[in-house]
């Protein structure tokens, strides 16, 4: 096709194919804002590596940060340990820590044994907390004095090492006592009106506010909230400060969990789906949730065998047996959307389930009255009998309520016993509201099969 | 119940009926980090005006900011407009925009007449771009200084203004020209290394990357892909520097499109949903969407009808229908998911058709294989009629396929046709592959009905 033959990334593997280190880093600069991220994303990973080897390990590691999570594991693992621990170098401290996690094995090993030892250490000791901690999420690149440290001395060694510092995003440097404790926190613009011979304990904002290095997201994602802070020190339990979290990987970290949350939802579970990933691995992770389903649907249908002669007697029955299972899913997902946000934002506790109950029954009783009243409706124009607009509204308006409760309250429930609740609800309200959808309509039609011509 | 009775929402209604504005401070101080949210949204608005009137205006908007952007407006909207007022000029220019942005016409009117006079123009100006574009989400908070300053000058006003600079987040001064055009940015703690007598053109860097105040939410998030800033600045169409993009506004506003993304899949249209909204608006709004799904599931179940014959003939394969249609959803929610997020994150383009599709193929063959081969043997076993396994397997086998490629390509023809794929997907997906499943399982068993004993 023509789109494939002008596509950016022919190009690029092209350029990379003949062209110069300088010729790649050129082409990458000169696409367009947007255009990176996809045309990095259709390299093969042959290719991706080929890209990364040609360019500084400045300019590699600047791309990997830009792959999704998924892509970056995969290059990294076909490039020589020595090439991946030139890039990984030059990581921020948490990526670089969360690709080591990700690594197999061996494979980490071989890079780290070749990356600088400071960063190594770190990258080790970081790749320790989970992904979703303050330790997790902080970065080991942080200005850090001692209490007894001048002015003078501050400014001189900012001098020295500006270009280590240059990347480092604070506006704050951390003081600490002789056992690496947090004392304070020195703001740089201070620095700027103080005369140089004074102590930077004069200047310091003493006893800052910091988290523990396990803080869960949850908690750090308040914090940040509560306060107008860029960044926030972080001390393991012996109060020994190790890291900084700032905000700014917080929100990345809540943002990934809101996706991943909605993808669970879809039945995208076992983490993120790219098109780039081989065939194999994405069908048989759509599958594994698949099977689950299929299995609760089949249990949900036996209701319908068990009304079987009902059924038979009244055939018109079996259109509306899908409407009322679809139409109760569409309900129940409603509750169970505004459920999972109102946990996640946290407006709405484990334990207040009769509060949301009360609050989804009210939506449950009108809609399902208006839902209920329309299929009726259909339902008797069609076969112009009553007696089966009765039954297939009342079926449809009562299982509306059921689907709105379980939908609305199931999320609690399920967070309350520590179960994901976005990946589980879904199934658990489609089975229960499949059962009990069937069996309001197939019961009710069974004890008026006189009046509807059975 | 007794959660009730010694909730912190109570207790804080009670301390603002008869306590002093200092204990409402305490004891909002007091509330372990995440409770705050939640014990606000649990105030009727009428208490919330009131604890928002017993503290500071600062205070005040430290809340408001905390608030859902729903329950703000709310609140906001109660107070005398003298209060209202004084809390908006301490909220940041961007935030203040898009409360008076939403806020009723003439309501907006009353509250800027009471505002400070420069605040109220900035807001005026903020509300009227759009929210997801680079003047919605700016602010104008920054520090900006002529070219021909000296250091000591800026040090010099830095001092002064230490007070009315203290909340601003940024690390950089911009630099004009006479016509307000930018020229430069300033790095503070370069101005912490030179001399005071040196203007400030010496060690400004020049050109600085800047975007246009139009910039779309989407370009804003790569360029702070590309770019490792906290925040840029952005210019009119006359190049004038108007406000300073921060990347944690962009953040933000990202975040909150995903979220409202994932709540529009599940069929929560027209804004957020919180529980403690009126029940005739939550309800209302959950049934637009659901009188629209009503109406495209009595069209999917015409095909049964059309069928009527083999499926008296056949009462078995009512079983079914419910799980081929379910299943189906299934599969194809889960192509839309990866559709949509592939979509937000710029790997697929809306012309991709061909290869989105050529990638789900792959997966319906492998997956509808398995689910088909699965639900026709449970068939056969049920009724003892290998034909049933046969027209039931071949049935979900095949709408698998139909799923999967219908899934993963409707949200991109939706993209091209700016119809909000996010909203529209579900409903389109589940219409067609309703249709297609019942067609598949009824036609081929009319076809093979002496096989099946019909």
């Amino acid at each position: 096709m023509d789109v494939e033959a002008q596509a950016p990334w022919r190009e690029l593997a092209r350029i990379t194919e003949e062209g110069s280190p300088q010729q790649v880093e050129q082409f990458l600069k000169n696409l367009p804002d947007g255009e990176v991220a996809h045309t990095l994303s259709r390299l093969s990973e042959e290719e991706c590596s080929q890209v990364l080897t040609a360019l500084s390990p400045e300019e590699a590691a600047d791309l990997v940060e830009r792959l999704s999570d998924a892509q970056a594991l995969e290059v990294i693992e076909r490039l020589p340990p020595q090439t991946a621990a030139a890039i990984l170098d030059e990581l921020p401290s948490n990526e670089q820590a969360d690709l080591i996690a990700d690594l197999e094995r061996s494979g980490a090993e071989a890079i780290l044994a070749e990356m600088d030892p400071a960063e190594a250490a770190d990258a080790r000791t970081l790749s320790r907390y989970a992904d979703d901690v303050a330790g997790g999420l902080m970065v080991t690149e942080f200005l850090r004095y001692r209490e007894d440290a001048t002015v003078g001395e501050v400014v001189e060694d900012m001098r020295d090492r500006a270009d280590e510092y240059r990347d480092y995003d604070v506006q704050y440097a951390y003081v600490c006592d002789r056992d690496d404790r947090l004392t304070g926190v020195l703001r740089l613009r201070d620095l700027l009106l103080a005369p140089r011979s004074r102590p930077i304990a004069d200047l310091m904002i003493r006893r800052p506010e910091s988290v523990r290095d396990d803080t869960s997201l949850d908690d750090l994602a308040d914090f940040f909230d509560r306060h107008h802070y860029l960044g926030v020190p972080a001390a393991d339990k012996d109060g020994r400060l190790v890291g900084v979290v700032r905000k700014a990987a917080v929100d990345e970290a809540w943002a990934a969990r809101q996706d991943s949350d909605f993808l669970k939802t879809q039945g995208i579970v076992g983490g993120e789906e790219l098109r780039t990933m081989p065939l194999g691995r994405r069908a048989s992770r759509r599958l594994s949730w698949l099977s689950v389903n299929i299995l609760l649907n089949i249990l949900a249908a036996s209701v319908i065998a068990f009304f079987q002669d009902t059924l038979s007697a009244v055939i018109a029955l079996a259109v509306f047996l899908p409407i009322i299972s679809d139409m109760s899913g569409c309900s129940g997902n409603q509750a169970v959307a505004v459920s999972l946000r109102e946990l996640s934002l946290g407006l709405v506790r484990p334990n207040e389930m009769v509060r949301v109950w009360l609050k989804e029954i009210g939506v449950g009783l009108i809609n399902g009255a208006a839902l209920g009243l329309l299929i009726g409706g259909v339902a008797w124009l069609w076969q112009g009998n009553a007696y089966l607009g009765l039954v297939v509204g009342v079926a449809l308006g009562l299982n509306t309520m059921v689907a709105v409760s379980i939908g609305g309250v199931v999320p609690l429930v399920l967070k309350r016993f520590s179960v994901d609740p976005a990946i589980a609800s879904g199934p658990l309200l489609t089975t229960v509201t499949d059962m009990c959808g069937f069996f309001f309509i197939l019961g009710i039609a069974t004890m008026l099969l006189p009046q509807l011509g059975g």
